[in-house]
This record gives C-alpha cells, structure tokens and sequence, in this order.
C-alpha cells in the first residue's frame, strides 16, 4: 500500500507524516511496587516497545488521595528499565525535583495541570539542556494550542527542543466521557510547529473500553506518539484504575495497531 | 486482514463494528446552481458512491447572508439525483416545509441549530413515518450525547426509525479549529445506542487541509458515514468555502479512504 | 441617592442605565391548573407588578417528561390576565403556533433552544409585526453574544422591534450550578446594542437558595428586567420544581430587590 | 435600611452575609517602577483602604513578555507599605521563590495557572504556617468549584487557613469578555464553605468600560473582597493595560461602590 493515506491531497499540505515511527509510552498511572511495574515492564518489553511510563508524584485533586511513591518509584522505574531495556518517563511536578528526577529516568513529563507553571517548564528546559533528555508536554485542559506552542517556548529557550507535544483531552460539558479528546490537534500541531504530537488516549476515555478506538483514531490522525495507561491489576489501582488496560489486553491491542500503523507506513516502537 | 482492527479486545466490548459499509454523504455546502450541483454529482456517482447532499435552506447566523435557494434547490437535487442515480439528502429547517422536502429529496436532515428544535424532530418523524426516508440527525453545538438520545426519541416515537447521528463538533475555547470534533463519540454512540453514527468532517475542520486527517480518523473510530463538502469552485462558494474540497481533491481523498476502510473490512458507498 | 451608582466612572461609558424601569416576568415554569396560575396571578399583582409568565408548550429534554397544556394554558392565562390586570408571557416553540399564542398573549418568548431556530424568529416577527408585542429572546446556552444580536434581526426585520434579550446561563463544564450566569453580558448587551436585557436567574441558579443572590446581582449589573419562576407548591411541580420559588418567597425576595433598586434609582415593576 | 438585602428569604439559607466588610485589593498589574507604584498606593490608601496589591513574577504566557521585576518589584512594595501604611499582596509562582516573597508581603496570591500546582500550594501553607499571612488562591479558569475546595486543602493543611478564594472567571467560547466571570461561584462558596470569597472583576472584564459594573456585581453577590486594577498610565502598563483604570477612575468607582455596599450593610476597607 502506498503511503498516501497520511498524506495530503493535491494542493493542500501534507499534515500526516512526519517520521514512519510510531512512539509507545504505555504503564500504570502510578508506580505501586517493584512487582506491579515489573509486570507491565516485562510486557511492554515483550512486545518490542522501547518506553515505560509510571508516576512516581501524582498530582492529586484530593490531598488526601495517594500521592505516589516519590524517589522510591524512580529507584524501581530505573531498576525495571536497566532490566528489561526500557526507557523510563515520569512526571515531574516541582522545580525542585527537577534534578533529582532527571537523575533517574530518561523522560520528563509536564503534567496538564502544569501546563502554564513557566517556572517549571523553565527549570524542566535547563535541567536537561545538557542531557537533550525527552520532555512530554501534556496540553491543559483549558489550554489553546496557541498558548500550547507559546509555552513549549519556556523549555526549548533553555537549550532543550527534545520536546514531543501531548494532547490529552480538553474540559467541556460532555460527560460521556472523562475529557474531550481534540483530535484536530493532531493536524494542526503538525500544521503549526515541527515537535512530535502524542495523544493519551487513556485520560480522555476514561473507562477501558473507549481505549481501543481512540487509540486507533491517534494513528489515523497522524500521531507521532500514542501514550497508554497499563496495570496488572486494574480494579484495585491506587489511581485511575478504570481507564487502564491489563497486559493482555495491551498486547492484544498492540497488535491490532500495528496492523493499523503498517497501512499508513509507520511501525510501532 | 482480519476485522479484529475495529473490534475490541478481549473482555472489553466491541465498539467499532455495525456493518461493512460507510456511507458517504458529498455535496456542496449550499445547492447554487444546476451545473455547479451537477459537477458534484458526476464527480460523486463516478466514484460509485451512492448520496450526494446540498443545502437548499441554509440557516445562516447572519440574515443578510445567502439563505439558500429553496425549493428551487430541491428541483436541482432531484433532477441530479436521478440523472446520476444518486440518493439526495438536505435539510429541513421549519416545519412547514417537511412535505415538501419529503417530497423531493431521499433523506432529510436536521441541523445542530435545531438540535432541540422538537416541534422540528416530530414534524420530521411524522411526515417520514410511512416513507421510511433516511433522517440524519446533527447533534448541536452544546448537546450532550445522552440529550442527543433523548432528542432521537422525538423522531423514532413517530414512526421512523432510520436515523443517522451526525456528529458535527463541539462549540469550544479553542479557535485553531471551527469546532472540536469529539471523535469520542463515534465509540460512545456505538455503546449506548443502535443507530448508526456519521462523521461532519467539514465544519470542525472550518478549513480544507484539516479535511483528509478528520476524514481518517473517523473511519478509525468505527463511524458508519461521513459528511464531506464538495465544491467545484470553492473560492467563490456562496457558503462555507474555506472548509470544501474541489472535486479532484475529494476523488483523490476518496480512493486513499477506500484502502482505509478496507484495512477495517469496510467499503465506502 | 445620586443616580451615579449605575453610570461608568468619567471618560467610560455608562453601561448601567436605561431606564429608570426593572420589568419583573415572574410566574410558574409550567402552567399547571387554573387554580395553581391564579394564585400566583394574585401574588404578582398584589406585588404591583406588570406581568406574569408560564409554560404552555414546554421544550422537554425527554418526549416522555410533561410537555405542556398547550392552547388550555394559554386560555388560563389570557384568563388570569384579564382578572388580575397583568400581561402574559409564553414561549412559542413552532412556527404554525405563532398566531394561535399570538391571540392569547401579550408577549412571545423564544427558548434557548430554539436560538437559531431561524424560521421560527421570522415567524414571531411577522405575526408581532402589527401588533408589537413584546418578544422575550433568550440566549442560547452555547451562543454567542455576536450570534444573539445578528439572530434578533431576524425577528426585527420582520417589522417588530419591541424585543427584550434575556441572558439566561451558559452551558460549561461546572455542575455547582445548572448553568453559568453570564453577568457581564448585560453591561456588554448595552454596550452593543439598545435593546433591554433581562436576566432569568430561576434556570442558571437550578436550585431555589441561588434564585436571591442572583437576582440581586442582575440588579447590580444594571439589567433592565428580571425573570423569576414561582410556584405555589413547587415539590410537585410538574417542572423544574427545585428552582422555583413559593409565592411568599417570591414576596420577600422582591421587597428586598425593590430597596436595592432605589439605589440605584430603579423601580420594579 | 435592615440587612436582609444580603439574607435569604424565609425558608433558604442566608448565602451573603458574612462579615460587615468587604476588603478591596488594588494595584497595578504589575510593579514596575517606584513611582509607578507610589502614585497607586498614595491613592489607595487616601481612599482608606488597607490593601494593595501588585505583580513581581508575571505568569506570561508568552515567555518573550515582560516578566516582572522580581525582588527589586517587592522592594519597592514592601516601602510603599511602610509609608502608606497599607498591607501588601502580589503572587509567588515558584516554590523557591515562597519564602523570599514572604519575608516582604502581607500576603501572597496564587494565580489561575497554578490552581492545581500542588507543589506550590503546599509550599505556600507551610511558609506562612506560623505567621498566617494572607493567601488569595485564585480558581484556575477551568477549575471546577469543587476542585477549588479540595485544592484549597492542600494549603490549610500545613497549618495556615487564612485563605480567600478569589473568582476571576472561566475561559468558554465567549469573546465579548476576557473570561466569563462565574458570579454565582460567589453564593455558592457561601453555601460550601466558610471562607471568604474574592472577586477579581479586571480580568474577566478584559476593559476598563466593564469593570464598573462588574464590580457593583460582585458587592451584590455578597462578595467579602473584590479585586481591582489600577495603573497611573494604562495606555503605557507593561502587562494588561486595556482592563487597569487610571486612579481617578478607581476613586471614583470606590466612591460608588461605599455607597452601594452600605445598601448591604457592609463597608469598604
């Protein structure tokens, strides 16, 4: 098959392509133990991935909720990406943690309630001015992809452009579903700038069984990135337990995605 | 290729499957003339494709503005139509035209302004209660998906229950698009709901490079049909014209949406 | 009291005053029963008020849920107007009811839902066209402040212009209240146009406590009308009961709002 | 005239009174010259009010925007509260910077774009833990009430619940405003929860022209503070000059605003 699918047509630009790989960052929300994270590792890694995902300071709405695991789930995030050949990516929630955090993983994820804490982009952007370390950049939920672009400035003017831009769901009235995915970003970021696009495609759904089709419709919008939430045991997750998938259920859809990836070119990594 | 791409995995249920067609819908926003509706339907009936839409009342925000043609259009639509072996489809905006539309075209359509236009969605149901004519049915710029249902019900309870849902965008904060397209409820629609579920990849585009991205992604949501405008002169269109194709770019979209459609095992008509 | 105290401040315009009238559309979501719309008839007159508003034909969400009495509610009023010395106000929801209300009232509301329900807005304007009955045009809960003023020309180049805007709660993603009061449109609707502007506080508020304040504040913002739900027993209200008043709420509440507006050089009535 | 203007009537719960006054926080956007500064407090505190507030570290959305002065900015704050004998306000944005700007104000604001950066909240509780400075915690302009609540938790329970919340508006599809101002937050809070509550009435507005009447709002609501913006030269302000009023202007307002509160049976301070 050709690759025209994410193409163009004739006379209007060709919002689609950009590299034919496709980045996986699948793991739980939050990191819980060395076996629960290992578990997903050892799947993620079986499946040929190159990226593990957990959250290590969970930024809470509610203080009283679980708050993550701090640097004891770096320690197991490092220690399962040594193991099973994984790049590791967490979020970081204060400037102050900055260093440490990079000492640990090789991505830096900004958070959507983050999304315009300048100081922390700006420390987030030296902290790994030397390193070029990967920033996931997730979009507010009331944020324009205007003040979107306008803010990736704070990390990329201390040195870093290793950044990949994250479309996560917008705040509306709609409550069918956790958040409203704007999967026109997807377009228009490759309209607009020339940083990669991901989509979490778990945030928005929700509920586990809106993963698979939004998954499918991220690659057919020409995503760069595809992040998923993954937990051996869902049901009884600290956090977010009703949008993760199990290991099986992410390999079965691991599977049906790159049949998908494959007709637009791209291979699942 | 198996259909597995469309369905879910294992434990979650299937969302993505109805039946192995997409029906398209393609016309120009508004009906302007017999030759410029007839460019369309050639174009549209050469790529074996079964509907052509148009507008013949067009609710425009501004009354100054070009309102449509009326039943002249329909006149138009009907004669297109049966040269070009195609169904028509347009919309009805006030009740005392339901008969006469009902009597010219092969399926009739409400439009998001008329989302909870009630006396509208019963005059609708009523007058195609015996015909059985196709009622596509947008849903409003601020609808939610379970008003969305609710509203249905004043069609089906009439006696007609061939409604298609149409998705069409959300009214937002974010101006990159016209509208946000809430891919979403492509999944949602197929969990809470029988009828099939059409795609209005125009409008939220509100431009035409946004046109062939939305397009994809909603046959990778699993959508049943989608709406596309098609222009033969789009620079002078008397609506809309930023947001159609020509319809050399809707003939190249269409053969790149058909090997699309496939890798799901679905056809466009 | 100087009147300054809804005038802008020197070298800004003054937003605030039109005249020195608040206009009170007080009365029962739906009329009910003769029994129920004349007792709060007498309460609204005793009040010294103007007019009283209810329900005939009701714009349910639900086919199922209670959709007015219809040409029987409009008799009970034009019946309780004539015995209490008030002028009614009704919605109208379809084009072919506009004569029929038309003959029974004293003035036409349009719903928010029917906002861009053009032909009906033309439709109200033709039959008001001789008669100038005051048209009550609420705001659509997604509409725009652009989109209301270029809709209410619809009904004004129809020959009538004696048209009161009424905003009446955005739809957004907070669920503390039923819908978001825009406040600032009544400063902006006198800003932009010269048409009066009414705030109906029963339906953003959705629950009775909140029906006070924001009654107060519409007066505050400068509005020039007021429109406020009351009914004698609203637990069994056949519609929207828990945001309705009882008519000694309703007593109280315009004693307090009726010292506020001498403030600011205002009269209810 | 009695009190009952901010009560409930018979039978709701009273949603406006809490204290007998209404604290105002002026000042410029932001700090950016002693002059600048000093003709602003020399008006304010000629008004006899006890606060002003202004801009040291300015949340830019554009990171090529003036940023703010800095500690030179709180320098010259903390002297002109010494001469004018006034308390300070500006907004800290970076945990690092907590305890520095501690030291030189009497109270610290956090802005809408760190509503759920919880690092920082925390971080504010702790450092005025033992003095209980005054924190105005500003709801994010996609914040959900109740998220404001729980957010606020973040902040007391490190020892400090001399918090008021201040409104400052929703970002919705609307343009005509800044941002739509939620007035019924105002009630509401009232209803949920025992703090005080804020209007910023500048930022919603976004001009000058709506502040006015915004402000008259707010008291109506039964606001306990409101939030203004004044420059001595907005034409030539450094951020944010379109919605800041020139000092005449606010002595004006304030001079009607006394008279409007005293309605209320409040006072300004």
């Amino acid at each position: 098959m050709s690759e025209s699918k994410l193409k163009g047509v004739t006379g209007l630009p060709d919002l689609g392509t950009r590299t034919d790989e496709i980045t996986i960052f699948a793991g739980p929300c939050s990191v819980e133990s060395e076996e629960q994270f290992n578990e997903v590792a050892e799947c993620v890694a079986g499946l040929g991935l190159h990226w593990i995902r957990g959250g290590a300071f969970k930024p809470r709405t509610n203080p009283h909720s679980f708050q993550g695991l701090g640097e004891d789930a770096l320690k197991i995030m490092q220690s399962a990406g040594q193991r099973y050949g994984l790049k590791t990516l967490t979020e970081v929630m204060d400037s102050a943690h900055c260093e440490m955090v990079h000492s640990y993983v090789d991505g830096l994820q900004v958070g959507a309630r983050n999304f315009q804490n300048f100081s922390l982009l700006k420390n987030i952007g030296a902290v790994t001015a030397e390193s070029h370390k990967l920033v996931l950049f997730k979009r507010g939920f009331a944020g324009t992809i205007s003040e979107w672009l306008a803010a990736t400035d704070y990390i990329t003017m201390e040195g870093n452009d290793n950044v990949v831009l994250c479309e996560r769901g917008l705040r509306t009235f709609e409550t069918a579903t956790r958040f409203t995915l704007d999967i026109s970003a997807v377009p228009v970021i490759h309209k607009q700038s020339l940083l990669p696009i991901c989509v979490d495609v778990s945030h928005p759904a929700g509920v586990r069984d809106l993963v698979p089709p939004l998954a499918r419709t991220a690659i057919a919008a020409g995503c760069d990135s595809i992040m998923i939430e993954v937990h051996p045991d869902p049901q009884h997750a600290k956090s977010d337990g009703a949008q993760q998938l199990t290991p099986s259920q992410f390999e079965e859809l691991i599977h049906d995605l790159r049949e998908i990836a494959a007709v637009f070119g791209k291979r699942l990594v």
